[in-house]
């Protein structure tokens, strides 16, 4: 049911008046899946489509994937490739959202600047904007999520790594080398103070990122401890916590404690008056009670408020779909001009 | 040699005209000691005055202290208080830049909610601002010392407490709740991590403000281990460190490992790419050598360069110097349209 699309120079595509109401592509880029969203000129997703990028390593490898799900999207929508506008795609590392460069990924894609916004605009003939997975998670709570109306917050996504997307004044912290809410790498106590390689996973993460959550679980684990199996997950490992298995509990209060060190810590530099906890780990509600009742232990001067993501795993998508929109304005801006 | 100035309503002091090439008055107010500074309309410091504000805690009083200290500035520089044309003053506490109110600082002054820019208008007749000390250092910096040209740093002063001024996109980033760069609180791996009263030194400084230092020295010093004495300063033990004085360079290595990990995680937040040592113990080029050495053992993706303040114990000083010039312009502003 795909359609293959021809592209050309974006310039000569088509007349700006055409732009009008059309539809955009949000995608993101994750080091396990590939998700797309198509959406309307008010951001509402009229499709989605995903596929898994383990083991795609290679941008070109990826972008043919995404051309596949583009074109299924299309055709399930009845739609041409000239009804696409814009698109935006957000990648799971450091990325100059400016020249829309990946400058580093982890090591599960291990991309070193990849220029995927050129290359999405040479495969797709539409303007394309590309930035870091998180950033445009924060900005999908932003625009549509649990964050709006606030100009100064942060959005911590909590999966197997640990990023924060960080909004001041309305827009995102991007960092003068487009580093900045790396805090997977946080020192805080109780995790190892040994230096560790870029591409490795981060102290803060070795405790409260998914791995580091398995990882801890079964350092402790035996038969006698606990009803669930040596290889549960975190987010399984969570649904025990509240209750009477001490396992679990233990488990969970150590990666809360660890969390809540590493918020009170942004809070003390940012001074933002909101934290969103995402990511498929920090969706968790016992996560986010647990570390919230650390937080107020500290009785910090100005303690900021601790939620969860109202998006979920849709935050990043949803982050594509605005810049995406924010993209193709631009353009027909620039057009007009 | 002092002469007493009529106030009056700001206003109807002067007309726009008899601003231009008038002088300014920059205060530093400290837990224990005020100073002020006049300058001219370039900036340039035509006079000094300092006194002790031991057991002041009253901020009349202190109001009063900077009377005595601008009428005397004026008389030796045999200029009327109508060449006045602004002034500006750094607290040493949580600060509302835009009301001019110092909401809360250390238990040295003790002062809650102090209306300090309405206090000081109302004695100098005259345009005041106010501003957090720390954030006027950064001014500092930016304007007349070491982070002149950088639009991203942080400066970091290491006194008696610790507390950062941090400067996004060319601009003092304050936080929500003016709060921002407050981390004397930061939680990192050797630290107590036991809550702390709000008015009490934080984790931080325990370990890298300078009664930390002390504290620590004198835990472990004996007569057998250093010739210096048992109440020996923090600078005097950085003195004798980088030598072969085996326990001030224990105690050196401990605050420069701590200060190392405070750097290391606010540029994993920020992405800074400079942070500026100044203070009266951060000033001191033996806690910037090691503590830029242990940042470099962790070879951060993004490795901020860290130096020492420019301006030294006149970093504050300076600041308020170029704010209070500010403020002549904007109210100078204001009035001519």
């Amino acid at each position: 049911m795909t359609q293959e699309c021809t592209t050309g120079p974006i310039s000569s595509r088509r007349s700006p008046q055409e732009h009008v109401a059309q539809y955009v592509i949000g995608a993101d880029i994750g080091g396990t899946r590939l998700r797309l969203a198509l959406a309307d000129g008010t951001g509402s997703i009229l499709g989605r489509w995903a596929c898994s990028t383990a083991g795609t390593q290679d941008a070109n490898a990826v972008v043919r994937l995404m051309r596949k799900g583009v074109d299924a999207l299309l055709a399930d929508a009845s739609l041409s490739c000239e009804s696409l506008c814009a698109m935006a795609a957000g990648a799971p590392g450091i990325t100059n959202a400016d020249s829309g460069v990946v400058i580093a990924t982890s090591y599960l894609m291990g991309w070193r600047d990849v220029p995927l916004r050129e290359l999405l605009e040479a495969e797709f003939g539409v303007p394309a904007s590309v930035d870091n997975d998180v950033n445009l998670a924060a900005i999908g709570e932003h625009r549509a999520g649990a964050a709006q109306g606030f100009s100064d917050f942060v959005f911590l996504a909590v999966g197997t790594g640990i990023g924060a997307g960080i909004v001041l004044n309305g827009r995102v912290h991007r960092g003068a080398n487009w580093g900045a809410g790396e805090i997977g790498y946080m020192l805080v106590p109780g995790v190892s103070e040994a230096p560790v390689e870029r591409s490795k996973p981060g102290a803060l993460e070795g405790i409260v990122g998914g791995e580091g959550i398995k990882t801890h679980w079964q350092s402790r684990w035996s038969e006698t401890l606990t009803t669930l199996p040596r290889d549960a997950t975190a987010t399984q490992i969570f649904d025990h916590a509240p209750g009477s298995n001490s396992l679990a509990q233990e488990v969970l209060e150590l990666a809360s404690r660890t969390l809540a060190y590493a918020i009170y810590n942004t809070s003390l530099i940012l001074n933002a008056p909101l934290f969103v906890l995402g990511g498929s780990v920090g969706i968790h509600p016992a996560l986010c009670d647990a570390t919230r009742f650390v937080l107020d232990q500290r009785k910090a001067r100005v303690q900021p408020e601790l939620i969860r993501s109202a998006l979920g795993a849709d935050a990043q998508l949803t982050g594509a779909i605005f810049l995406a929109l924010d993209t193709a304005s631009r353009r027909l801006a620039l057009t007009e001009t």
